[in-house]
């Protein structure tokens, strides 16, 4: 089987690479079918991952040309995680929209071509987002709570979820969505996600620099952590299309923590001089799109489905500090 | 100010264009504004209107140089109305695509071009359908019960929703989105959505035919009569945009009744030889559609905007025959 990643150069897209070429394997259809293939299609280039099964396909996927070069009639598996973030599909109306809902339209249309020509229904999952939340919400969001995107990229993901509800109910593809809390913490540099501070409270203070917190001490964020999403893209592809029932979509488990919670736990695991780092200057621009985002989550369905959260957000920091190599003598 | 209304030879356009064109006016911000020009695009050419104001533009709205053609600087106002119906919309994916969704998008492009141009911010009233609501749903449904379309109309319907909303909230347009309850008794032929029959049961045996419905007898069906939704889309334009906060979605107030008793009330108002004209053979393709649509609605939000539904299924009966001149000696 061939498994497709798009955005596959991006954070998630090249650990979720590294994981199934170790892995070797997805479970479907509650047998391990091997990956012989892997594309990885994304704007940037990822660096060499020195695999025979390694395909690289660089270029925009709201190109045509560039996704009939990347999926074809051995494509089973498809992980869509390509998108243009919340702060750059709010600041560039365009390119989010041409980005998070043509080309997720154009991937969807290409699966359904397969599957007219060689009667194949490729698995897909989608990775949404907590943005598709907004205004007045119940006290614990559910998975059927009402979307009420405030911003472009939430209303974005809200689309491409509808599509691929409706897509999925006709038989084009078996697809997933799983709406990930945001990943934290994400190593690297900033990003232009309304959320990247939200790592970049933790990285920067953890690699020596001083990090601001843009929104209030006790704004609640929903938190998962890279190796917990990467996770639940796996689970994502490997469950049963039918146990998702008449909803495709679910709300990943997460930990609810606030930014001084955060930096509580920093201080805890790595020590006053980190904590002491942070800086709280509000931003309205960020708080204005954060600040929409729910922090209570019913996610029993995603738990009932095999999915897991994490423990702490002191282990989440741990795990971080052991992946970046910090603290080893 | 000029007025668009997409759609335009369509059943609710054209009544719709007939009820401005005797009004003269819109009330916007409380004064009353002069319908100086009224442009009526469809595919197909309405019937001559006979009035100074109207221009008829025939052609696709999924073409730019239509659209180009029937929005301009003094556009003010757009009832968007044009549509491929449910049963279409499920026959014919790619033309449910182009036109619910390509074309609605396209039109809120040109309205965002304009204001990017002129400054100017067009009133859109959009006008979806309870067919955005599926699968398990609360004993009564909510503005803000969660979207579960089980139709690709629905879906498309809930797409524009989003994108309404979203065009709003950025400004390029001022949107109201109107969940319009299946409109009974429509006048004219059977057409393709799948809730035909709702008007077929009624109109078919006034007209001496015989008409059968394909869903059982006690399916619930949540209808508003032609008047009631014209003065809603009027409503629906002249109240202020900021009075829907942060929702731009209304579900309309209508009548909860089930072919029974719709035909129950035919019999009181028409007699017995009309009421037994309809036959029942249940079928699967309409079934499947119509049964996922909620009975049970709240429409406190609506009527507090000053919407109003309709008095009784017989008082819509009597005012169909009344329009269609039936009855009278
Ligand atoms: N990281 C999070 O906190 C988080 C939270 C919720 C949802 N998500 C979603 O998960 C997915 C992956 O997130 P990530 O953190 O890895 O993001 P990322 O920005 O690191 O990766 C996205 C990748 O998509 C690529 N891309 C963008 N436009 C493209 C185009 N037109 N054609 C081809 N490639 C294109 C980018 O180059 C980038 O490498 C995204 O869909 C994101 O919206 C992420
Ligand atoms: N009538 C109902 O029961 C009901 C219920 C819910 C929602 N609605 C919605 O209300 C609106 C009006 O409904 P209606 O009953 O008048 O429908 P209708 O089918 O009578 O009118 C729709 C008009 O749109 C035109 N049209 C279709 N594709 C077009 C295109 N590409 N370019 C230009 N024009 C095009 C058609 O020619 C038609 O005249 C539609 O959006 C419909 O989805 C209707």
């Amino acid at each position: 089987m061939h498994v497709l990643i798009t955005g596959g150069a991006g954070f998630l897209g090249l650990q979720l690479a590294r994981l199934l070429l170790k892995r070797g394997t997805l479970e479907i259809d509650g047998k391990p079918a091997a990956i012989s293939g892997l594309t990885l299609l994304d704007v940037i280039a990822p660096p060499p991952l020195d695999d025979a099964r390694v395909r690289v396909v660089t270029g925009d996927l709201s190109d045509p040309a560039v996704l009939a070069q990347a999926i074809d009639a051995r494509t089973g598996a498809v992980f869509h995680l390509a998108a243009v973030v919340s702060g750059q599909a709010e600041a560039d109306f365009d390119l989010g929209m041409r980005v998070n809902l043509d080309a997720a339209r154009a991937l969807l249309e290409t699966c359904r071509a397969l599957h007219q020509r060689h009667g194949q229904r490729p698995r897909v999952v989608f990775t949404s987002s907590v943005a598709v939340y907004g205004g007045a919400l119940p006290a614990v969001v559910q998975d059927d709570t009402a979307l009420n995107p405030q911003s472009s990229y939430g209303a974005q993901k809200a689309i491409g979820e509808l599509l691929l509800s409706d897509y999925s109910r006709r038989g084009f593809v078996d697809g997933r969505v799983l709406r990930l809390p945001t990943i934290s913490v994400r190593p690297g540099k900033p990003n232009a996600a309304a959320s990247s501070f939200a790592s970049g409270i933790l990285r920067e203070p953890l690699a020596g620099e001083a990090a601001n917190c843009p929104v209030a001490p006790d704004t609640p964020l929903w938190l998962l952590s890279p190796r917990g999403a990467i996770a639940a893209l796996v689970r994502g592809m490997e469950i049963d299309g039918a146990a998702f029932g008449e909803r495709r979509t679910l709300n990943l488990p997460g930990l609810s923590v606030t930014p001084a919670q955060m930096v509580a736990a920093l201080r805890r695991v790595a020590g006053d001089a980190m904590a002491d780092r942070v800086t709280w200057q509000r931003e309205a621009r960020i708080e204005n799109i954060v600040g929409t985002w729910p922090a209570a989550w019913n996610t029993a369905r995603a738990l009932a489905l095999g999915f897991q959260g994490d423990e702490s957000f002191d282990a989440v920091i741990r795990a971080y500090m052991e992946d970046a190599g910090i603290g080893k003598a």
